[in-house]
């Protein structure tokens, strides 16, 4: 384990285990757990479930579990709950703020190594049933053949499960939603081995509290999700994308709440700093194909429509070219200049493979660079103002720091880049940006984090946004389900 | 407060109150809350708050306060809290499930006489903020000159507290959705005078537990909601409406699927059977204008868009002539016949007046009639079936019982009416209709309510539907919340 721990060490020391962690998993649980499902304590495999893709610290487990369903992970459960082991779930591990972090070590609970199956899919009623650590683009290979899809796309090809546990969104969230949106009921185990039901099939409920939506965002504190029903959509038989640049960020944003206004159900639509775009034609040079893009503040948009053009029958919801043509319009009133449109696949594919890549493309701004992302959501209004003076802020602190981000919903992430070389102070005027962002946000009627949820990274700042008598009553709902504490310790509150 | 118990007597004794009920409010703890704010004893004020527009019997409190600020809802709850005095928390009194009945006295604190302004109006976010007690009605009248209007219509002219409270809906979910999707955060003071914010402008956040959607749908049990932010749509500038008749319920709920599948953006999407026709006909026969409907199980729609014609500029999303040819083209696909469409205001006007009308219209089948309400939803691909067995167990068992429902959302309800010259076994019977029709509903994976609430009348479904488990953890969090079990007593669980 210790040298794991040496393998991903990062800048600063991990958080501190507890003096207790040793005695965490002794070798009578640790039989105790081998007798409900495979289990590791081999010191890698540790590792890679104390790590996931963000800055944070590797802290690991003493041991891994491998459940194959629902009620193994209730017999563990029930092992940790009477002996006060700590459990911190586990899906694929693409968090961005420690959440897979175990600083008081026990049972990383591995759901996606087995439970990944799909369990039901009910094409008629556009939903479908499958187990937490199934990933999202293997639920959307399940659904092919139904003409249906799983639309939540938070870049990542996270599990499910993860996914609901974090409140994730991603770039469709404009106009499909998000976690929240797309779940329509959990099968969760809580602290104590107890199986429940959140919710059934039925598109709204109002029986009794709303036990799905409190799971969503819970971060593995409340319980371990095994089960996820989802909420699909038509998959769009058309697809088009479109690139258009401004002059400034502020008639950029202006644009998407034209958008809004007019009502074109635009897909995704992003925004992207012209320091962003640099990152993105640097990392993406290579790829055949691919264009670069004027560094300019750009917006990216899909439209997904059921059919192409505006001539052909059931032409509703709407054609993807109509869209297209309102959008430009609603670009260039505000200043929007060569807008570029394609319904080409393969050229639509490059362009938001290469957004995707936007992070790691970032990160290569510097050498073995690593991050600090922010993830603030504003009011659409404030969002112009929050992103000019976060590059204003990045700009004076002499950071690495591109902006982009999920316009059509207030969300962007600032990418501080820092790396071994870089010294206290560089790393304190970084923090000092994401803290001035944050606060900024707030100000704003904001939030600290849209969809990547709080982890073990932004608990000061959900205390500081939500304030003590909201996250005391979460504090409250979290001892009623789990009083022994056990469930994901040190994320979302200490 | 006899004469208001007889007042509002209905069939079967209202609910037992305590035997502790009469010390609920003594001389010393009325003087404090009337410190506080205006309070009511006049027996006719405490009756009107024990009872709601449903069957429900009415149970009044001892004492009505009628705050005018979150600050003083506070103050009378730290007052009650401190006394283990219960605590009903009361907008306009629209419930159909018994929401506002005292079982144990106590005080009523009714939001909707003073705090009824509009707070914050942001019109370039889509958003505004509304105190609890405001209603629907109120808060459109409000916005109407930013073009922008609040799009959940419950047809009654509920206050947006609660809306918010029991989870509601309504004819127009099944575009816009619901309160769940409608509410960006609420200002809540919980059982021992705390106020807290669930939630900020951003239009989405992974900051902590959803506690916005915790106190959605809570009826009053966790807390008393004195803040409502609300997401707003555009006004559409163009409305429209159709009705359209089928051979079989089976059939228009096909034609539902079929609007679904195509996107067509339905704004309202309503079902009603022959008898509730017969019903809607008889009822509306002496308002001017009125056209009585074809006695045939039949859809109203409504389409809402931003242009009229496909001949005009920025059409998207869709023109309301489109999106009804479109819907014509489903609906003929699946028998339906006598499509008959409107942009006429004056016309869609009577139509959906009629369609809110539907409850009285019903009660109407009985001289002097109440009803049970029925509100489940099901998956849509079992709401055929569902809605055909429950109205041949109607006719079986001899009972008046029109169903119609919001079958864009698989939400159904049926009428059961009687009146005191029923006997008990007309009563068994009806009441066995509903059984067997919630049993049904969860058995299809549904629910036996989508937008009333639990309240008094629907705890044993509640438990039935969602489990013990389900039902513990949400004990749990209430006792976590209202550790002394002051709010709302007797709803949702006992």
């Amino acid at each position: 384990m210790r040298a794991a721990l040496r393998r991903c060490a990062v800048a600063g020391p991990p958080p501190r285990r507890a003096l207790s962690s040793a005695a965490a998993v002794d070798d009578r649980l640790l039989a105790s757990l081998e007798a409900v499902c495979d289990t590791s304590t081999n010191a890698s495999i540790l590792a890679r479930h104390g790590k996931d893709e963000s800055h944070h610290a590797c802290v690991p487990p003493d041991v891994v579990a491998f459940p194959a369903s629902t009620a193994e992970v209730s017999a563990l459960l029930r092992l940790c709950h009477e002996r006060r082991t700590p459990v911190v779930p586990f899906g694929v591990g693409t968090s961005l703020e420690g959440h897979v972090q175990a600083p008081r070590g026990g049972l990383s609970i591995d759901v996606g190594a087995k439970m990944t199956a799909m369990l039901e899919e009910n094409a008629g009623d556009m939903d479908c049933r499958a187990e937490a650590g199934a990933t999202r683009k293997a639920v959307n290979a399940a659904l092919r053949h139904t003409g249906l899809e799983f639309m939540v796309d938070p870049g990542a090809d996270a599990t499910v499960g993860g996914m609901a546990a974090c409140g994730a969104s991603g770039t469709t969230a404009v106009r499909y939603g998000t976690m929240r949106d797309a779940v329509l009921g959990l099968t969760v185990v809580l602290a104590d081995g107890t199986v429940l039901e959140t919710g059934g099939r039925a598109r709204k409920s109002s029986a009794g509290y709303d036990l799905t939506r409190l799971f969503i965002g819970s971060e593995g504190t409340l319980g371990v999700i095994t089960e996820v029903a989802l909420a699909l959509h038509p998959a769009p038989s058309h697809v088009s994308a479109a690139t258009v640049r401004f002059e400034t960020l502020a008639a950029a944003v202006e644009a998407v709440e034209g958008l809004r206004l007019h009502g074109v159900p635009v897909a995704r639509c992003e925004l992207l700093d012209a320091t962003t775009l640099a990152a993105f034609n640097a990392y993406n040079a290579g790829v055949a194909g691919f264009s670069p893009q004027p560094l300019a503040p750009s917006l990216f948009l899909e439209f997904h429509g059921m059919s192409a053009a505006r001539d052909t029958h059931l032409r509703l919801a709407a054609n993807v070219e109509e869209q297209a043509d309102v959008a430009r319009a609603v670009a260039e009133d505000c200043g929007g200049s060569d807008f570029a449109w394609s319904a080409d696949e393969g050229e639509r594919n490059r362009l938001w493979a290469a957004r995707h890549s936007t992070y790691y493309a970032s990160l290569a701004l510097k050498q073995d660079g690593r991050a600090v992302v922010t993830d603030a959501c504003v009011p659409l209004s404030a969002l112009a103002d929050v992103v000019e003076r976060t590059a204003a802020d990045v700009a004076a602190a002499g950071v690495v720091g591109p902006i982009f981000g999920h316009a059509g919903d207030g969300n962007f992430h600032c990418i501080l880049v820092y790396n071994d070389d870089d010294d206290a102070d560089y790393l304190a005027r970084l923090h000092g940006v994401n803290a001035k962002l944050v606060a900024r946000a707030i100000d704003a009627g904001g939030t600290c984090t849209g969809e990547h949820g709080v982890g073990a990274g932004k608990k000061a700042y959900v205390l500081q946004e939500r304030g003590p008598a909201a996250v005391g009553a979460m504090r409250a709902v979290k001892a009623a389900l789990d009083p022994r504490g056990i469930m994901n310790p040190g994320k979302i509150f200490d």
